[in-house]
């Protein structure tokens, strides 16, 4: 018999509704001999204002002990820009060296898009996780002068970047379609343009069987809304990952239904799993948040433990659960928990 | 009686064949008094292959002559990516201080756009032209090995944030909406960030009439396909401004029909005009491009040197001819410029 030693962080707003529910389906889904212990964390925007603290030493120490973190969602307009964004998300990601974000998109059946003719959306994004824009490298000088100097340092390396490429042409390869889009900007931002390219290529030849294509970024979203079905795996930076995959999740059904692993792949730290949408404090406390990405996000952490029967099971159970929404009155937060939650058990 | 001194730069690819068009409309919709001069210069890859240069001191001496640019397309296959980028495009911005890249984008009657619903999509992006990440400031050490580092710094002055965002919103209090929106990414990229949000809020003070929003360019790709009518003008960095135009133009007709102007409002230097599409060399030579972006490309540059009642024949010219395309047969490039051409001398 095994065991799931969960790290269960709710965080703010719709939160706290949606990690309820997709606990309840992983519940639902774990067969008798796994052993689930989840332990619950305070983090966001209450601790922050009760005690001043984002994400401290003891708290990575504590967060570490577990096999993997479930998050809802951390931001609250009390809290100004940036300070949990900063202070726990990104602090989160860079110390457990989450260096694959991986976040999919599939559009599925009965699912709504605005996208006319219903194209067959089915692609994942492999997302730098540690490095480019997001470091936090740069400042500010003579701040709130006229002569006001403010940079941002995008830092990239042929270590970071040759192992989330890697993944990504592994990912490719075990996909029937066994297609590999780059996202970069190497005609403008050279230097980690290049980089990125020339590692891309160079790791293309180990890897005949994949069909590779490079994209700009900014040709790249015009083809997420006329084409698509056209991708297969999109491997790219932190920041035009960031882009890409919110605009994936609105042409594929939504960030209701959009998932995301910040994944570790070599076990040495927990990976974190989440739904990509915000704590959306305005529709907070009212059972009004679809807890599907949160669901989808337990499959991807179950995947990722290695039970991929039960996670195949929540997917199953999603789509089904979709593919008859069309039509029907809008269920509260719990009522599609506890509908997925049925149908993962049965 | 006044004239056009204009230079023009069709360069490679589909640039020479809309460029073309551009000017047979420019010729038809000027009045006998204003007289127009053009002088065509070789900028792209064929200079650069017949002599490596892409743009030397001594052709912007030359160009600064002139009222204004007509750029057809910059890039070809045959030239390492970045090179006419940062060589030609990105050195003329930079070199005449186009600070306000000006980008609208309007779904016209007829005009087919992926969305559902036929939205009604009718705004200005006011993308910083000459900082930003666009800066080429970076650099890579251990160039080729497994220990390259490569960096983008991303330059952003409150002199230069300062003056992008007053053009905007001047032209956001002219409009009848008096909508604008800022897009950045302030909760990751804190110092450029804190320095946009500040100066856009500081200068919203003294345009009371004028309804503000912030939404972070991730957020933004989502309202671009779920609610594209929400927006009147938005002001935004260099690369966020290169993201999210091209998106603009794919959702509302694609980018044969989006236009944009390189703007020195100052007058010091020469402003550019030119369509957002690149050189498509898969179709050049063929008469298939349509040079409608270009068109309208010269309706901006018109307006810019004060001739707004041509500029505004020449919309409506367009207007006209796009809603009569549907289930016609697909026109040569030159063909549409004709029809246009007839439709701005009538
Ligand atoms: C909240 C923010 C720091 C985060 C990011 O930019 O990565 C979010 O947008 C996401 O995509 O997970
Ligand atoms: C070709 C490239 C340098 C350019 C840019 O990134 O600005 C283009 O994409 C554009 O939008 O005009």
């Amino acid at each position: 018999s095994r065991s799931i030693n969960l790290a269960v962080i709710p965080g703010d707003g719709i939160g706290q509704e949606v990690v309820a529910e997709g606990l309840k389906v992983l519940s639902a889904v774990l067969p008798q001999d796994v052993k689930l212990e989840t332990k619950e964390y305070d983090f966001g925007a209450r601790r922050y204002h009760a005690t001043g603290e984002t994400l401290t030493d003891a708290d990575l120490d504590a967060l570490k002990q577990h096999d993997a973190i479930l998050l809802g969602a951390i931001g609250d307009p009390s809290v100004p820009s940036g300070v949990l964004e900063r202070g726990f998300l990104l602090k989160l990601r860079f110390a457990f060296d989450h260096h694959v974000n991986l976040r999919p998109s599939r559009l599925l059946p009965g699912v709504d898009t605005p996208l006319k003719g219903e194209p067959a959306i089915d692609f994942v994004v492999v997302r730098e996780g540690t490095e480019g824009p997001y470091t936090g490298n740069g400042g500010t000088i003579r701040k709130g002068t006229e002569h006001e100097v403010a940079t941002e340092v995008s830092v990239n390396t042929a270590f970071g970047v040759e192992r989330v490429v890697r993944d990504a042409f592994a990912r490719a390869q075990a996909r029937p379609r066994k297609k590999l889009a780059l996202i970069h900007k190497n005609n403008v931002l050279t230097f980690a343009g290049h980089l990125w390219t020339n590692i891309f290529n160079k790791v293309a030849e180990e890897y005949p069987e994949v069909t590779t294509e490079y994209m700009h970024v900014d040709a790249a979203t015009i083809y997420l809304v006329t084409q698509p079905e056209r991708f297969d795996v999109i491997v790219t930076d932190n920041l035009f990952g960031d882009i890409v995959t919110d605009l994936a999740a609105a042409v594929s059904g939504g960030i209701g239904v959009a998932a995301s692993g910040n994944i570790n792949p070599s076990g040495e730290f927990p990976s974190m799993f989440e739904p990509v949408h915000g704590s959306a404090p305005d529709i907070a406390g009212q059972g009004k948040a679809d807890p599907t990405a949160t669901v989808l996000s337990v499959a991807l952490l179950l995947r990722h433990l290695g039970l991929e029967a039960e996670a195949a099971r929540i997917d199953e159970a999603v789509a089904a659960d979709l593919g008859e929404r069309a039509g029907k009155p809008a269920r509260s937060t719990s009522e599609i928990g506890d509908a997925l939650a049925v149908r993962v058990a049965g």
